[in-house]
């Protein structure tokens, strides 16, 4: 059973007696992977879990929406009706070992929580994630369905783009094309940069004018049943730009370069730093000190899931992660260029979604 | 000056010698509201603000996009390049009284500030969502801004709305409209449901077809400037539906009598409470019961900014507040109506936006 086997990755090696997530205005992702609800925005909700099975706390508001999307091990309690309702269903934490998601609960949750006298309160944040890391077959085939509409959705409006169109209406084009396509959403604010305003890695879209030879960049993420997709594709508009098309070439190489080092037993981190070090070295250093983010990410129910190529108990890689891969340089004041893909791990290497 | 004088609203009242912010994967509103920024995520960045002056420490990767737009009184540090930099930047802490948004900053965070031996680490969030409770005349503007965007893409969309679209296509529609105008995005996921589906208030589009005569429900808001909107309109598609017309009628006149309770003073908690009574009570109760979610709230940097309408302490209206009022009834397995609008209140009352 789907929603027991991830109770029994998250506790194992935790000492707790029950998990317990606690929303704020946005949903904590652990919620999603407990629930799966792909509708509602349960804001304030909890979850509490034991081994077993999972509950969620809810008002009148959402209970409808809970119930009829409850899977097999998911309860829905409608809690938050009256005071009463909610202590008696908090009143359960009571002189147990409370496991919480110490990255997401805000401190005046956390103080909240305490109220109700649980034993101890463990921060297993550090599980959660690694429960999260390797994707089960139906959540890969989500993240491949994200990645193919943003994939499908830039092409489309890299076919339909003009000198003289803005960023937002480029950016505009791109969220519709995905939610025609099915898509619930974007995974982030979907970023489109043209000339200079490329070589700012999260410039917002504004009224800037596409001019012939720009360099243009679209970095967006389709979401589809709670799973997100992280795609750029930096590219010339028009006219010839030798200098903006050199740094393309560049960095696609060392997108592929990247790419192929990843595999199970690999240590992300490392990968991250050679790339760098090959990028900072490049042509007696024309590139030097321009790459200046980490080499990606992993994706999921969230768009930055671990942060498997920073220093982080996660880095080594396993079969079944999903990561995005995006080198990228950026010169301000001429323009950046970065190339984004989302790749699978297999047993032998990295498949490009 | 205009940060000065929001840190001197912060400041007053609480016994702190410093701020600090510390935003997540997601922003902190007061980092918007205390930097002006509307372009860049500035993910995990910091603010530390004095009574007369802000930092913020961001990291090479938007080192650039915040320096672009700093004002006067904002300082940018470019201070997470190294582990040695980031733990200077924050040393500035130590021996200090430290206010911090309890109600966003993660409970991890918290331990980690800690670290950094500030004498006290105190929630102050009351005095954050009350600083910001009563909008000044450029954040007036932009919701104004926000809101006008908002309505006329409904009614662009309205008019092209036909039998057979999806929930998804039209809110890919609204959202497109709103973007064109000038919107930099959405305040919150776009919610359209046909039918029965109308009957969940948190309902998120999906494939499901509109037929002639169904009720449908658009609750959607464009971000400008980083000022949020939040309007809802429900109608009946095509052929006349009774029911659904009458519950429209009787909602809209929900919502006007509300609406004319609003004004300085009065306290909006118990404006909601009326509102209820006068709801159940209606023709022998045909409604009863059927109002399941508190009758608005704050709108602001936060598209559920203070919980006006809430037992909080914020309940009592004042002059230059913005408030969304959205009365609604829900009949499960017949369908839901809610009227929203957002209102600006004024000395002799609310003046709908």
């Amino acid at each position: 059973m789907e929603i027991e086997a991830r109770l029994r990755k998250i506790f194992s090696g935790a000492k707790i007696d029950l998990l317990l997530i606690k929303n704020g205005s946005e949903q904590d992702p652990n919620f999603k992977y407990l629930t799966g609800f792909t509708s509602g925005t349960f804001e304030d909700n909890f979850l509490i879990a034991s081994r077993k099975k999972v509950s969620v706390l809810t008002s009148e508001l959402e209970y409808e929406t809970a119930l009829s999307q409850a899977k097999e091990g998911v309860e829905i309690v409608n809690a938050f009706g009256s005071r009463e309702g909610f202590k008696k269903a908090l009143s359960i934490i009571k002189g147990k070992s409370i496991g919480v998601n110490g990255d997401f609960l805000s401190f005046n949750d956390y103080n909240m929580i305490k109220k109700f006298k649980p034993s101890k309160i463990i921060d297993i944040s550090e599980n959660l994630i690694k429960a999260r890391l390797v994707k089960r077959k139906e959540e890969i085939a989500n993240i491949r369905k994200a990645v193919s509409i943003t994939k499908f959705a830039i092409l489309e409006v890299q076919k339909s783009i003009k000198a003289g169109m803005t960023e937002l209406e480029v950016a505009a084009q791109v969220d519709f094309v995905m939610k025609s396509l099915g898509a619930s959403g974007s995974s982030f604010d979907t970023i489109v940069a043209f000339g200079k305003n490329t070589a700012l890695p999260h410039h917002m879209p504004d009224q800037t004018k596409l001019n012939d030879g720009d360099l243009v960049l679209i970095d967006t993420g389709a979401k589809y049943n709670n799973y997100c997709a992280d795609i750029t594709r930096t590219f010339v508009y028009g006219k010839s730009n030798k200098r903006a098309e050199e740094m393309i070439k560049f960095v696609k190489s060392v997108q592929l370069m990247a790419i192929h080092m990843l595999k199970p037993g690999v240590d992300a981190y490392s990968v991250g730093k050679k790339v760098k070090k090959y990028i900072d070295s490049y042509k007696g250093g024309i590139y030097k000190g321009k790459f200046i983010h980490a080499l990606g990410h992993g994706i999921g129910l969230e768009v930055h899931d671990a942060s498997v190529f920073s220093n982080t108990p996660y880095r080594k890689i396993k079969k079944g992660m999903t990561l995005a891969v995006e080198p990228g340089i950026y010169f301000v004041g001429f323009g950046g260029v970065r190339i984004e893909d989302d790749v699978l791990i297999d047993k032998n290497g990295a498949i490009v979604l």
